[in-house]
C-alpha cells in the first residue's frame, strides 16, 4: 500500500470555485492482482484547463462535456509512466500522454476503457509540460482551428484575446509565419512584452489599462479569435471590420459568472457589417482532412508530423507555468481563471 | 403650381419615433421647365421598412444606410407614374418601381442619378403593393437569403421569427416548398393561424402568451432566421439544436432600444454547441450567381423569372397592410415598429 494524494470535486461552485476542489489522503495497492485489461500507472503531470470549469456543474445541466461526480476524482489530461500492466496497449516503465480521463491522483488503475486516450510518448525528447501544453489539447486546438477555420491570408489582420495562454501563444506565432498582423490583449505588462517580443506580433495590449476599442480602431481587425467573450467580444463587435470572421474558441471571461454573465447588447453588427460566427470543439476537427493542400490524410497527422520538430528546432517558442505537487491544484485552476499564470498550466507531481 | 404633402424627418428619436417624421404642405411646379435628366414623378405607393429606423440616427454614427437628414424629405421605395420626363429613362405615363431614394412625398422631381433605383413595371400585371413587398425588397430579402444562406435540406427544421412580416411569409412559404419543418413566431392569434392556415407552417405560437423556449424544445430547431435579435435570439441559443445555424437577417426587437438593448449571456451556447452565424445584406446578394444549380446568372434574374408568375398563379400568398393617406406614414411606422399591422406595411397615396 501506498499513500495517493487525490483531487475530489467536493462542491458545485456559483461562481469561483474556491472551495470546489478537495485533496484526500486514500491508500492504494501497488500490489494488486490486475484483471485482464488492467495498468497501474504513476502520474507524472497534470493538465488544468478552463473547460474543467464547466465540468464543475449540477449534472442535471446538459452541455458539451460530462460534468464532474461530487465526491468522485476530477480528471483531465496528463504525463504517466506505467508501473504494472495486464494490457498490451500499457508497456511497463514507458511513458505516455493521456488526451483525457486521467484521474487527479498520484497513482491510478485504469482498464481497457482507457486505451483510446492513452498515447506512448516515451520517444518524443520533449519535456513532459510541452508534451501537453504546445503538442497537447492547447497547442492543438490552436492548430486546427487555425488552419481548418481562420485560414489566414497574409496581410489579413487578427485580434487575439488571451494572447499569451496555451492556446494563444502558438496561435500568434502560427499567424505570423503566414503574414498576417497580429494585435494580442493580455492581462499584464509582462505578457505585452512576452507577446512583442517573443511571440513577434505586430501589437500587444494590456486590457486592464488600456483601451480594447482604441487599441482596436488603430491597429484593424478582419478576424477575432475569440478565448475570452463578455465586454471584450461586446468591443470588437463595434470595431470589427466589415465582413469580419469571428472563431468562437472559448468565452472564460463567462465560466464563473453564472447569471450574472456579462450581457452582449450590440449583435445587431452581425447584419450591419455582414459578419460570421463559427463555434468549435477541438476533437471534432482532429480526425477531419486538412482544407488545404496538404500531404497528410487528417490534420491531426499533420499537426504530429510537424510541430514537435518545430519546437526542437527552437521555431517555436512555448511557455508554460509549472505548478508543484498536487495540492496545488485548486489554487493553479483559481490562478488560471484569473490570469494570474502565464502561459500553460501544469501540475508537476 | 400644386400642393405636395411631403413628410420632413424632424427630429432624431432615442426610442420609439414618436415626433420623428413632420408632414409639411410644400408647392410643387408641375410646369417647370425640365433640364435634360430631369423627370417628374406621381407617388402612387410608398413602402416602410424596418431599415428605415436605423436611418434616423445622429449622423456621427456611421453604419451600413446613409442617415436621414434633418429638415429633408425621408426617402425608400415605392410605386411612381411618370408625368413628364427629360430623360430617355422615365417614360411618360409609365409606371416605375423604386427600390430605393424615393422622396415620402405626393411628386417628386428626379434626376439621372436616380436611373438605377427604377425599374419599369408598367407590363407586371400584379398591384403596387405586391410589387412592392412580395415582389420588393422583403421578398427579395427572403428569397436571395433563403437560397444562399439558408439552403434548407427537407426534413431539417427552422424556426423563422416576425413570421408574418413581409420577409417571414415569403419565407414560410419556401421553406415548405423544400419540405423544412417550420416553426413560426408572431405577435398575435391572427397571425397564427395565417402562419398555419394560409402559410402552411408546420406550427406556430404567439411569442407574447406562449413560452418560447417550451415551444423550441418541443419542435427541435436546425436553423434559425433571426428577425428579431434581443431575448428571442438568447432563448433560441439556449434551445438551438448542436450544429445549429443561425442566419442573422434583422433584430426588430432592439432597433428602438438604444443603450437600454437586451443584452445576450449565453453566447457561450456558440462555442458549446459549434454554432454558425452569418450576418447579410440583401442588396450584396443580388449579382451573385445562384450557389445551386440554375439556369440564371444571378439569383435576382432567378427570381425575377419564377416569383411573380408563381404569385399570379396563386402559388404563393401574399399579405400586405395598406395605409391610406401619406399623413399615415408616422403611425404607419410605429405600428411596424410594434407589430401592430399585418403584412408587409405600404401607403396608398
Ligand atoms: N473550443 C475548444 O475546443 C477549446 C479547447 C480548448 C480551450 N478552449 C478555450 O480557449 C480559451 C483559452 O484556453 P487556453 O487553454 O489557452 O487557456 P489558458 O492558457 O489557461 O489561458 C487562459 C487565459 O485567459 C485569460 N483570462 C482569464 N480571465 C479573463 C477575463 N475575464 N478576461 C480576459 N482574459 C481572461 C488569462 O490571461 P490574461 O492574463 O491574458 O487575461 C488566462 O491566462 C478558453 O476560453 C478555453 O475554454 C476551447
Ligand atoms: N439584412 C437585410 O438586408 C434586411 C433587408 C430587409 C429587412 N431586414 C430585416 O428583417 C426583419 C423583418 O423585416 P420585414 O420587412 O419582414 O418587416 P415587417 O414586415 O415590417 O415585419 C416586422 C415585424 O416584426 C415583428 N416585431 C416587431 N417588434 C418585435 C419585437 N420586439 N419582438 C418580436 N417581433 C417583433 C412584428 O410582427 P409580430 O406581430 O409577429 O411581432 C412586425 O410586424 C427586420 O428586422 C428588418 O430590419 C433585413
Amino acid at each position: 500500500m501506498v499513500s495517493n494524494k487525490t483531487v475530489l470535486f467536493d462542491s458545485i461552485p456559483n461562481h469561483e470555485p474556491v472551495d470546489s476542489l478537495k485533496i484526500v489522503t486514500q491508500q492504494f495497492d501497488l500490489d494488486r492482482q490486475l484483471a485482464p485489461g488492467e495498468a497501474i500507472l504513476k502520474v507524472e503531470m497534470l493538465s488544468l484547463d478552463p473547460y474543467m470549469r464547466s465540468r464543475m456543474r449540477d449534472p442535471s445541466i446538459e452541455t458539451y462535456v460530462p460534468p464532474f461526480t461530487l465526491g468522485e476524482p476530477i480528471d483531465n489530461g496528463g504525463v504517466v509512466i506505467v508501473l504494472k500492466s495486464n494490457n498490451a496497449h500499457f508497456k511497463v516503465d514507458r511513458k505516455y500522454y493521456a488526451g483525457f480521463t486521467l484521474p487527479f491522483s498520484e497513482y491510478a488503475l485504469v482498464t481497457e476503457a482507457s486505451n483510446a486516450f492513452y498515447t506512448d510518448i516515451t520517444d518524443a525528447e520533449l519535456p513532459n509540460e510541452t508534451l501537453i501544453g504546445a503538442c497537447g489539447l492547447p497547442g492543438k486546438t490552436a492548430y486546427y482551428s487555425y488552419k481548418q477555420l481562420v485560414r489566414g491570408k497574409a496581410g489579413e489582420k487578427i485580434f487575439i484575446s488571451a494572447a499569451s495562454g496555451g492556446i494563444g501563444q502558438m496561435l500568434c506565432q502560427l499567424c505570423k509565419m503566414d503574414g498576417l498582423k497580429v494585435l494580442a490583449a493580455v492581462g499584464s505588462d509582462e505578457k505585452v512584452d512576452y507577446c512583442e517580443k517573443t511571440l513577434g506580433v505586430d501589437r500587444a495590449f494590456n486590457y486592464k489599462t488600456s483601451d480594447t476599442r482604441k487599441e482596436l480602431a488603430a491597429f484593424g481587425c478582419d478576424i477575432f479569435y475569440d478565448n475570452v467573450g463578455g465586454k471584450m467580444l461586446e468591443d470588437v463587435l463595434d470595431q470589427i471590420n466589415v465582413y469580419g470572421r469571428v472563431i468562437c474558441c472559448g468565452q472564460i471571461a463567462t465560466y464563473n459568472s453564472g447569471a450574472e454573465a456579462y450581457g452582449i447588447k450590440n449583435t445587431f453588427q452581425i447584419v450591419a457589417k455582414r459578419l460570421s460566427f463559427q463555434g468549435f470543439i477541438t476533437f471534432e476537427l482532429i480526425p477531419q482532412k486538412p482544407f488545404h493542400e496538404s500531404k497528410y490524410n487528417t490534420i491531426e497527422e499533420e499537426f504530429m508530423a510537424t510541430i514537435p520538430s518545430m519546437i526542437k528546432e527552437g521555431k517555436l517558442d512555448v511557455k508554460n507555468h509549472v505548478y508543484n505537487g498536487i495540492e496545488a491544484t485548486s489554487q493553479a485552476f483559481l490562478d488560471l481563471l484569473r490570469g494570474d499564470k502565464h502561459g500553460k498550466t501544469v501540475i508537476q507531481l
